[in-house]
């Protein structure tokens, strides 16, 4: 027997542009305790990942300390699984410049291997693992949160690409010669100026600019407007909101029609905020997805929603990478 | 030793809207023998394959008999690799209602495994063994002839997809919102509509029609108008003509852009017709492909034209699903 195999817990990091959450999870992908740092609060990633390495020690004390660890999987925005690293990721005061090798960073710390992918893809690894993808060779997970991210699984595994940065979804182009909205990327059009959280509030204020229409919206402050204002005023019956959601699943489903032309999923897995309007956006995506599908994948795929907890899906999908290693 | 490896050949199969021609090919990848016969001479599946039984029996007596023949690999319009059928094939008189279980009925003829995949995957398998994608795990075959199909391998994979099905690149919707050129599945604004040979000269037509330009074109009856035709206009310095390669490299850029940022290939390698008209198309692809592909691919994947001959790389790619079997 290989004596890693004594080692009964991986670490797992959530890191967000807000957050970095960092878990301690065992093989049934129980969440046995965590800690969180500030991400933004260092200006270096020496600091970043030595503020790490302080916040683990107590968790990693509960369970016995560090020979009880097997690995340390994180999920990160930008991250490169063939690296280790972060590479100009925008939205990391220490990370949107150049290529940071946060797994080796760790690796040196704490002793232990350290792999590290997107958020998305990290996403997906948990909900083949541990959510509703369990047993699917096939599927696609599309993150709805701040931007739109996706994990591909194809044959089983999730797609890196040549490079390690395939699966970038949310930046498929859907209104063609320029006529889109900006994008963070530079470019215009991209499907996650739509279908993103931001996405839905930059539509609600174009509806709402364009229309003289009441609605429940025109009480809050326009710029302030949220796409959690749009889902509960929705959710009262507003109709400029509820044309908001048609919108948003309109585009999200013929998006989704052409992943299907590429890798014919079991299924599409929704995640993140932008989820909790449930079927105020999940109807009209899928309505918009049957009707603008290719004939041969009609009626193949599910459209599903992560049965993970927001807080423990990402630590736990960051986790399952240390099993791997 | 397993007495399958005794055998040293296998059948290809590359079955056309027009000819179907079976190959004897040895590890090599060597055709040693062909024979041809017309597809759609034949009003039943039960003729067809008829007709091709006795078409093997001159080639395989040729290497010694059937017990020679390790297995044998079709490449076929809508055939699915998991179940061995061809399913609704609009362009077979014989295989355009239902399932066609062409594998199966084979099998019973020959007694020898018979696998089954669509023609674009077959050739992106043929590329992977013995073309301009050996060595490679991750890359995109477009193939541009009446149609345009694709054959997409990850990890080394051919991607199948949950049904068998996966890969319908041409079936991207390129212009939205019910703009786009009616394509044969029915929908608007495929890339098939305007990256196909019959696109080229859908363009070309456009084009005339569109303005009084003088053209070399206008010296043939418009609606005979191909897009060799457009090719070899454009060759001889035609403006016009030029434009509609121009147009075309710039749709199918575009759409290569979107496919990066699903899996990130290492090359698009592109085969078929249209292919020969070289840099006329080639140039305004890569162009437009650098000007709208995320930054982070940008200057990855190398584009590509297939190096196998057209005559053998479909009967290749067919005869090397024979060697998985």
């Amino acid at each position: 027997m290989d004596v890693q195999e004594l080692k009964p817990f991986v670490i797992g990091l959530d890191l967000g542009g807000t957050n970095s959450v960092f878990g301690i999870v065992d093989q049934r992908g129980q969440v046995l305790a965590t800690n969180t740092i500030k991400t933004q609060t260092y200006t270096t990633v020496e600091d970043f990942v030595s503020a790490g390495v302080e916040a683990l020690k107590p968790i990693v004390a509960k369970v016995g300390g560090i020979g009880q660890i097997k690995a340390m999987g994180i999920g990160a925005p930008n991250g490169n699984f063939y690296k280790g690293t972060i590479e100009f990721a925008p939205n990391l005061s220490w990370g949107h410049e150049g290529t940071v090798p946060l797994a080796a960073m760790f690796e040196k710390h704490l002793k232990i291997p350290v792999g590290l992918t997107n958020d998305a893809n990290a996403a997906a690894i948990g909900e083949m693992q541990y959510g509703v993808a369990r047993g699917m060779k096939n599927f696609i997970m599309i993150t709805l949160g701040t931007g739109v991210g996706s994990g591909i699984v194809i044959n089983g595994q999730v797609v890196y690409g040549c490079d390690g940065f395939a699966g970038e979804l949310g930046h498929s182009i859907f209104f063609r010669g320029g006529e889109g909205r900006l994008c963070g990327c530079g470019r215009k059009g991209c499907i996650e100026t739509y279908c993103s959280a931001t996405g839905v509030a930059r539509t609600a204020r174009e509806f709402l600019k364009n229309s003289d229409e009441v609605s429940l919206l025109r009480e809050i402050k326009v710029e302030d407007i949220t796409s959690l204002d749009v889902s509960i005023a929705a959710g009262q019956g507003d109709k400029l909101a509820k044309r908001v959601f048609d919108f948003t699943g309109d585009i999200l489903g013929q998006a989704c029609a052409d992943f299907a032309a590429f890798s014919s999923p079991e299924a599409f897995v929704f995640f993140g905020g932008l989820t909790k309007a449930g079927d105020l956006l999940m109807k009209p995506l899928k309505k918009s997805y049957d009707a603008h599908v290719l004939r041969i994948f009609k009626d193949k795929a599910k459209f599903l929603v992560s049965s993970l907890d927001d807080a423990s899906a990402a630590v736990l999908g960051a986790s399952a990478i240390g099993w791997e290693l």
